[in-house]
């Protein structure tokens, strides 16, 4: 048993964080399985989400904690969270207001590889990114 | 257009291998979307990959070249790859061979949180480890 009472820590104290104190999370819609996004975690943006059930993670281009939508107000309500054999990746099953996309499509794995080498779009957009982050995104 | 003849190099040419050449790859079902693993690809890997349609990945572990299965049989044959926003992601969409992770579940996020921080099994087991990788793995 944890700390703190009535918490349980066995699920964080698994958490293997990397060098720079992050684990990659995968973020998946709980419904239909489709893969929306992946982001990093330290153990405060782990704990914030474990906490308010709103995905929050770790940017590494602005080196801070980013509540997912707080700009966009795409946020994510979490439903699940998995955790892998090694304790180094986890997943988010999340409900996705929106496009979890900052170019505006539903997924960020929006391209797919043809059999020659380029690439094709198979998702669809989900909004117009000048219009929700303003022209200078 | 790239060097080899009818070989677009777009594709390969977006992705963003990190400061250690490696890009993360999520592996899921290519009909249930259900995520099996997460692993990492070096270019080589990647090049492989697409030219078998057979997953092939960089063990970080014991730094080479992994095709996917060549101990346990559970090969991953490839049907689609996505790419996300930044080209720092990749999906392979695959067809598992029993199961993939080498505890011997059919994913290794075979464990989730629950509400009061600890874990617990969320799904099946596929294969006996010992049986599988010998009784020293």
């Amino acid at each position: 048993m944890g700390d703190n009472e009535g918490i349980d820590k066995s699920f964080l104290d698994t958490v293997k964080f990397d060098d720079r104190g992050l684990v990659p999370a995968i973020v998946q819609d709980h419904e239909t399985g489709k893969v929306l996004m992946m982001a990093w975690m330290n153990r405060e943006s782990l704990e914030m989400t474990l906490e308010r059930k709103k995905a929050c993670y770790w940017s590494r281009s602005r080196n801070k904690l980013w509540l997912k939508g707080e700009s966009s107000g795409n946020m994510q309500e979490v439903f699940d969270i998995l955790i892998d054999c090694d304790g180094d990746t986890l997943i988010l099953k999340v409900s996705q207001i929106g496009g979890a996309c900052h170019v505006g499509y539903h997924s960020c794995f929006y391209r797919k590889v043809n059999e020659d080498g380029s690439m094709q779009i198979c998702d669809t957009l989900m909004f117009n990114p000048e219009e929700v982050y303003g022209k200078k995104h």
